[in-house]
């Protein structure tokens, strides 16, 4: 299933976009797409029978904006360094991990795919990174194998997860400074349910600045897949139902390219997609 | 006023603990003591005016399990370093940070002020930390002065910011990984409205680990105060009702102790205080 949330921001209403482009309204069976939902397999079977009986009401998409895929995200547990060949800012090949790099990102940042996204203010070196968002749907605490890992995803998801690398890098302390501003998360437009992606690790990502190509990669190149960061991540916190983890960014961000990088201003077109999970638009103004 | 959530994990309800110590059920006038409540004056003042009318159920304390007394909370932002006087982990002396050093704390590791820790399989290190809580009330978004700043604090409250150092410093990357353990954050009892804490720089914290005196310290050695922590932090991300501030530590946790450092294990039981904002106790057992 495609799973979305539209209508104003804090007011979408839950949808499924059908194979043939149709929307449909589900508000009648379940309140939000959020957690809840996602750890209550029958009530998606319900959603899919209802589906499959052509009672569900369609929704005219014209003028209707997308928000984000999951409401209520308890956290964002973001990947560092995941996919192979990343250059530092000094143009440097970054050494690989030897295990998965973590940071929080605040579940606030969240904003729908097509949403203005803002430079906040005082910043210079505002960056993009593309990326594969995992939805968990399950809790998953200090899981044991990949089966158990793969088990507790409920879907797939773009995710961009937007890094001011001045905040980030230069303003002293960890990361999460230069990552949790306001609008830094475009998600969506689409959960596509995991039972849709038979392999994860074969997805290519794309994203373009003002129409020029600045990142193509695939999912091939994580360092750590899906499995092994859900498993990962279960023995040092555990998942709920609607926590997200956004899985790293491929090589082509600003911060990796020669002086001088073209860091994004107010104006600034992003467009980013993931294959069969949909396509991102965002246009940058200043905070 | 003194606003706490009572009842069991995950089902509390709103109460009000007065002067003489009677407890009162709050759960007739609002729903949650949450951001929502927070952000809402008129409704505090309904409150206050119930409780002057005397009009409220009072509630029989004994057996009653205290929640953390904020529910919903949207992130946890915390300060590393945040006070003279401490020494790393080599018993090196700290350098004054020159502006605050922020990461985040998932909110899914909230708990009541007495609910069991769990340390974390595969754990080294496990320590403690008592925290002056902020709790946003006003959102907070580039602020500009320190009047401003205070006037979004809905209040205050005793925080027990455990951590991992083994995860936090050892396993790559950021510090998050030993942040964000289940059960890493008690919080409470109370939540002690702003009005009554008319200067949060003179607040003693204490900690005791088995009984013996760990941790004293004063808020008037934080290096960056709390309004200025709030202008802060409003830089770079917006803070919400609801959010919380864990303010960092003092000296004595066990990191900083000549080795070999006496981390906490299972039987181990830590007690915290704040004056005026009361007192914390967990007992550590395995995850």
């Amino acid at each position: 299933m495609k799973l979305l949330r539209v209508g104003p921001a804090g007011a979408e209403r839950p949808a499924l976009l059908e194979e043939d482009g149709t929307l449909r309204d589900l508000s009648a069976l379940v309140p939000d797409i959020d957690g809840r939902l996602l750890a209550d397999e029958a009530l998606q079977l319900h959603i899919r029978a209802a589906v499959g009986a052509r009672i569900l009401p369609a929704l005219d998409p014209r003028g209707l904006r997308t928000g984000p895929p999951v409401g209520r995200i308890g956290k964002i547990v973001c990947v560092g360094i995941n996919y192979r060949g990343h250059t530092d800012h000094r143009g440097n090949r970054v050494p690989i991990p030897t295990e998965p790099v973590l940071f929080l990102k605040a579940p606030d940042t969240v904003v729908g795919p097509e949403d203005t996204v803002l430079v906040p203010r005082g910043a210079e070196k505002t960056d993009w990174e593309a990326e594969l968002a995992v939805v968990i749907g399950r809790t998953a605490r200090y899981l044991r194998t990949d089966e158990e890992a793969l088990a507790a995803v409920a879907g797939y998801a773009v995710s961009h997860d937007v890094s001011e690398r001045a905040f980030q890098y230069e303003r002293g302390g960890q990361w999460d400074k230069g990552k949790s501003c306001e609008t830094f998360n475009p998600l969506g437009p689409w959960l596509v349910t995991a039972d849709e992606i038979p392999d994860p690790q074969a997805l290519r990502l794309r994203l373009w600045v003002n129409g020029t190509p600045m990142q193509d990669g695939s999912t091939a190149d994580q360092i750590f897949p899906v499995a092994q960061l859900v498993r990962y991540i279960s023995q040092f916190m555990t998942l709920h139902p609607g926590d997200v983890i956004n899985t790293g960014t491929p090589p082509g961000v600003a911060m990796g390219r020669p002086s001088p990088q073209p860091y994004l201003r107010a104006g600034d077109v992003v467009e980013l997609e993931i294959e069969g999970l949909g396509r991102q638009r965002q246009e940058l103004k200043d905070a």
